[in-house]
């Protein structure tokens, strides 16, 4: 299929990087501020490396990109909150022209589900989301393929960051401060990690594990949500003296989505170590599923927004 | 969809019992002797409470039921080695009527997959076999999902019967034949359960993986085969002095499919206890997957038959 790749950060690059490898073709490419269309598919190495050295990806400009000839749009612009604008704009711009959209932007999923699914109906586009929820773990396909009528629960480590720096803390008995400061050395947490730390980013993916769910109904405001950065400095201590230790949880049951640090077995199932996430999976008849694997990555996510290209072409 | 299921074992009831669920109608079922069709469906209820009483699911042989009317056949009776027989057999007749396949009997796919593929390409059927490879967990919807060209490798416990008997083992140190028997009062063993430990069943689903993999060209004569039943006696001692266990591990890689007792860390992900299996697989670009769930059981296998039947409903 033919691709037009919005958003050029690490996920969005290694879509335009892996996707010939898939089949596909890019044929547009666009950052927040320039884009390269090519009709006949763009060299994807030329326009990186212009991005690397001049900080454009072409000379187009991004409205170009969404106007190009795709098959697919793949939505990888930052995540946004509230009305996540422009994310839904340029989903909605392509499922008017009828064309698919996959998403690896958190925000048309979790903050306007129905508004999302309205503008699908409307289309003979479909829209794909695999990426928005653990990398590259098959979370949501899982559920597709079981029937989420079937699925009576999710609850996981959803987020790589903060589970990062708990596993840290408890491994080393280092403070939470120091482990952050070592995460953004290493690139594991970002400059400003307030997403990470203080849980919005996994009680949004739990918002979209609740959406699927139950088809719609949730947002980020419908989260009950507490974060790592206030966890007492002795409550990995006393975890581990009880055999037991502190993960990051999120969830989406039937009582509705929730985020916060949480008691685990410290060899359980839930206790994942470094950046690693895990989604559980309740079943009504075939008991508990655990998928697990790298929850973030941009090669990773990319391998989960391809899957769903994949899918799309079938 | 219409289905026709051939096979009351505990798959096969199950399938039959869940169907109504999951949208689907069942117009066949089948033991080995005796058979029950209904164009309109059967009563799925009447007709195991007869096999319970009588032995037979109703007054029509198992032809008519591959004769039956019906879009999907559900291949359940027991796996049988080498011709796969009478299993392939029913596939094929259903393939010669454009007919989707969807299989529970291992014979088939582990055996003769290019004969599989070869009846599969002659029709407007497709075939499908979830439910081959570690019961309820979603392994080759996975592979598919990401590509079998991007999987380098996959391993894992993918037999619950030697888990359960090695896990116990290792936690109470009873002996081998002590445990075994235990495993065959609660059901978790056959009367006969050689296939389970001396690893046939484990290398039959590598088989799978490796033609999934690879795009067929492996059976069981290929694969290199160790059970348990000859594991030391100390062998889990001096493992468990170590900080490791002993789980019995398929695997299915570049070099082949290889099946036998290796050393696993006690906490490890491998290290799955009781009657779970798991299994990894390595990606070329999304690092390692892991996927744990229930391998084996009737509701468990039938959730991923009705998966397929989902898929090929799409």
């Amino acid at each position: 299929m033919k691709l037009a790749v919005l958003g050029a950060g690490a996920v969005g690059r290694s879509v335009a990087e892996l996707a010939g490898e898939y089949g596909h073709e890019v044929t547009a490419l666009a950052d927040s501020t320039s884009a390269v269309v090519d009709p006949d598919g763009i060299d994807v190495a030329a326009a990186l490396a212009l991005k690397d050295e001049s900080g454009r990806v072409g000379s187009a400009t991004a409205a170009e990109a969404l106007d190009a000839e795709y098959d697919a749009l793949v939505e990888a612009t930052p995540t946004t909150l509230g009305d996540a604008e422009p994310g839904f704009g340029h989903v909605r711009t392509a499922l008017e022209r009828d064309r698919h959209v996959v998403l690896a932007n958190k925000g048309p999923v979790a903050e306007r589900y129905e508004d999302l699914r309205a503008a699908e109906r409307d289309s003979d586009g479909r829209v794909r989301f695999e990426a928005t929820v653990g990398g590259a773990i098959p979370v949501l396909s899982t559920v597709e393929s079981y029937g989420p009528e079937t699925i009576t629960a999710a609850r996981g480590v959803l987020n790589g960051t903060a589970n990062f720096v708990l596993s840290r803390m408890a491994a080393e008995g280092l403070g939470y401060e120091q482990v952050l400061g070592e995460a953004q050395d290493l690139g594991v947490a970002e400059a400003d990690p307030s997403f990470d730390v203080n849980g919005t980013d996994a009680a949004l993916k739990c918002a979209i594990l609740a959406n699927v769910l139950h088809d719609g109904g949730y947002s980020l405001d419908d989260a009950e949500v507490e974060g790592i950065a206030d966890l007492p400095g002795n409550a990995l201590d006393l975890a581990a003296e009880d055999g037991r230790t502190v993960r990051l949880i999120g969830e989406a049951t039937s009582a509705g989505v929730r985020v916060g640090p949480r008691l685990v077995p410290e060899n359980g199932t839930l206790a994942v170590s470094g950046t690693r996430n895990i989604v559980q999976l309740e079943t009504d008849h075939a008991g508990r599923l655990n998928l697990s694997g790298r929850g973030a990555g941009g090669p990773e996510t990319a391998t989960a927004v391809l899957a769903d290209v994949n899918r799309l072409a079938e």
